[in-house]
C-alpha cells in the first residue's frame, strides 16, 4: 500500500511533535518540513526529509497528501490556513473560538477552489474535548457540560507574564479547582464563574533589580488573563525554572451531569492526563490528516471541523476497527 | 419545522425508556409503539400514541421517519432487524460483538433493498464505548484499550442465575476490581485476565426448601458467565431483592494508556455513571435516530455502525454546535 505522504508546516513544539509521532502509524510517512525561516539550511531537524521554504510550497502540491499546519493561532493561521488549502489537503489547530466560524467560511472557499480537503480546529480543545461535548449533551439534552483544564502549562497565559516588564522567564499552570469537580461529579449541576473553576499558579524568574510587587500586581490584575481568576506568583531563578517547569505536561476534563425521567441522574466524564501537551495534539491532528486523505480520495472538497468527521476515517485498518472494536 | 417521526417496537425497559426520554428532543416526537402482544389493547403504554401489531407495521411506512427496534439480540433483533430495514429507517441496540459483522451484512441488503438507512448496535456497549475505543486507539496507537463495566446490574447474568432449579429471583451486579482500575490510570499497561478485572456479586431469593449449597455452586461454576471470574453470592429474600435491588443502575469506563516519543505517558479517560441503565441507553438510540433521519433525508441508504456517523448529525442545531461547542 501506498503511504499517505505529510508535509509539516512551522517547526515549534507542535510541528517537532508531528515528526515525532508520524512513525507510529505505519500508513502514513513524513516528506517535508516546511519552514518560513531563511535560509533554510540554518533550521535542524531530526527527520530525514528535505526543509523547503513556504514560498516555494506550490511545487510540492504533486508530491504530499495532507500538509499538517503546526504555527500559531494568533499569526500564522490566519494567514496560512485559506492559502494552504488551495495548494493541499490540509489539518490545522486553529483555536481562536470565537473566530472559529469566519475561518471556517474563508478556509471552505479556498479549499473548494483548490479541490482539496481541510480540516480545521484539530487537537484536544478544540478537537477531542469538542466532540466529548458534543456527544454527552446530544445524547443527554436536558443537562450542562463543564470543562476543566489542567493541570497544566498555558503557552498563552506563560507568553503574557513573559511580556511584563522585568520578567525574564515564566510558566503558567492553570489548574481546575478540585471542590468544582467533585460537585459536578456527584451530580450537582451548579453555576460557576471562571474564578470558581480554576486557578491560577505562576513561576516567574525576574529580571535582576526588577520590582517584584510592581511585577505580581501587574499579573494579578491582567485583564482576560488574571484578573478573574484567583492567581498565585512564585518567584523563582531562571535555573529553577528550566529545571523545574521545562516540560509541558497537561490534561482536563469534559463532565456532562444529566437527567432522564422525572429525576434520574447521570454522568459522564472523559478525562485527559497528558505527559506532553505538543506530543498529544500532534497525535490527534495526524490522526485526522488520515481521515483528510481519505475524504479527498473521495472526492469530497471544502473545509470540515471534527463534527463533520465520521470516526472510521480516523482508523488505518477500519474493518479490524469493526470487528474489534464495536 | 416538522417533527421527525418516531416508532418504538417493543415495548420491555428499552421500550419504555425510549417513551420516556424522546420529549426531551423538541424536534422529535413518538408516533406509535409496536408490539408482539395479542390483543394488542392488552398492552397499557403511558404515552398518548396508538398500540399496533407488529405485523401491521407495513401500514405505516408512511407515517414513520424512523423506527427504533427495542428488542433483545437473542431472539428479536435477528428477526427484526433485516425485515424492518426493508420498510423503515431503523435504529438497533444489536450487541452480540461477535455476530456484529454478519449482522450488519443482512440488514445492509434489507436496507439498501428499502432504500432506507438502518444504524445497528448502538447503545453504550457497543455505542458510545466504541466510539471512544476507536478514538483513543487511533490518536495514540502506541497503547491498550481497557474497558471495564460497572458496577452495575447485568440482565444477562441476572437471567443466567434465574434459569437454576430453586431459584425464585436473582440479581447480579458486574463490579470493576479497583486495582485493576489503579494501575492503569497511573499508566501501566498490564495483561489482565477475567478475574483480574471484574468480580462479580450476586443476590439470589431461592425457593423454599431449596438446596442453598448446591445453587451457590451451580451459580459459581457457570462456564462463560461465572466460572472464569470471582463471585459472591448472597442469599436474601424475595422482599429484600425487590426493595433493595430493583433499579437498574450502571457504569464502566474506557481507559487508554498509551505512549508517544520515547517513554511519554498519557492515558485518557471515559467513565459513566447511570442512574437508570435503559433510559441512558434509550438516550442514545434516540439520537442516532436523528442522525438516521438526516442521512436518509440526503438519499444515503444501506446499514451504519456509530463509527460510520459524523457526529454532527446527531445534534439538533448544527449551526448552534459548530459555534458553542467547537
Amino acid at each position: 500500500m501506498d503511504k499517505i505522504r505529510v508535509g509539516i508546516c512551522g517547526y515549534g513544539n507542535l510541528g517537532r511533535g508531528v515528526e515525532s509521532e508520524i512513525g507510529k502509524n505505519p500508513d502514513m510517512e513524513l516528506v517535508a518540513v516546511f519552514t518560513r525561516r531563511k535560509p533554510v539550511e540554518s533550521l535542524k531537524i531530526k527527520a530525514v526529509v528535505p526543509v523547503i521554504h513556504v514560498d516555494d510550497a506550490a511545487e510540492w502540491t504533486d508530491k504530499i497528501d495532507v500538509m499538517i499546519l503546526c504555527g500559531g493561532s494568533a499569526n500564522d493561521l490566519p494567514r496560512q490556513g485559506a492559502a494552504f488549502a488551495k495548494l493541499f489537503n490540509v489539518i490545522d489547530s486553529f483555536d481562536t473560538h470565537a473566530k472559529i466560524p469566519e475561518y471556517l467560511k474563508a478556509v471552505d472557499r479556498s479549499a473548494k477552489e483548490g479541490g482539496n480537503i481541510s480540516i480545521i480546529s484539530v487537537g484536544w480543545d478544540p478537537g477531542l474535548f469538542s466532540l466529548m461535548r458534543l456527544y454527552m449533551g446530544s445524547i443527554l439534552p436536558l443537562g450542562k457540560t463543564y470543562t476543566f483544564w489542567g493541570k497544566g502549562v498555558s503557552q498563552g497565559h506563560s507568553d503574557a507574564i513573559r511580556g511584563i516588564d522585568g520578567v525574564a522567564d515564566a510558566v503558567q499552570y492553570t489548574i481546575p479547582v478540585p471542590d468544582a469537580v467533585e460537585r459536578i461529579r456527584s451530580g450537582e449541576n451548579p453555576d460557576l464563574s471562571a474564578r470558581e473553576k480554576h486557578t491560577r499558579l505562576c513561576y516567574v524568574a525576574a529580571e535582576p533589580n526588577a520590582d517584584l510587587g510592581r511585577i505580581e500586581s501587574e499579573i494579578k490584575n491582567m485583564p482576560n488573563y488574571f484578573s478573574d481568576y484567583d492567581t498565585t506568583v512564585n518567584f523563582i531563578t531562571k535555573d529553577e525554572l528550566k529545571a523545574r517547569h521545562g516540560k509541558l505536561p497537561h490534561g482536563g476534563s469534559v463532565i456532562h451531569a444529566g437527567k432522564t425521567g422525572e429525576d434520574c441522574k447521570h454522568s459522564l466524564e472523559f478525562s485527559i492526563k497528558l505527559g506532553s501537551n505538543p506530543e498529544f495534539t500532534s497525535s490527534v491532528l495526524i490522526c485526522f490528516a488520515r481521515a483528510a486523505y481519505k475524504l479527498s480520495e473521495k472526492g469530497e472538497t471544502g473545509a470540515r471541523t471534527v463534527f463533520d468527521i465520521p470516526p472510521i476515517l480516523l482508523c488505518a485498518d477500519e474493518e479490524k476497527t469493526v470487528k474489534n472494536l464495536l
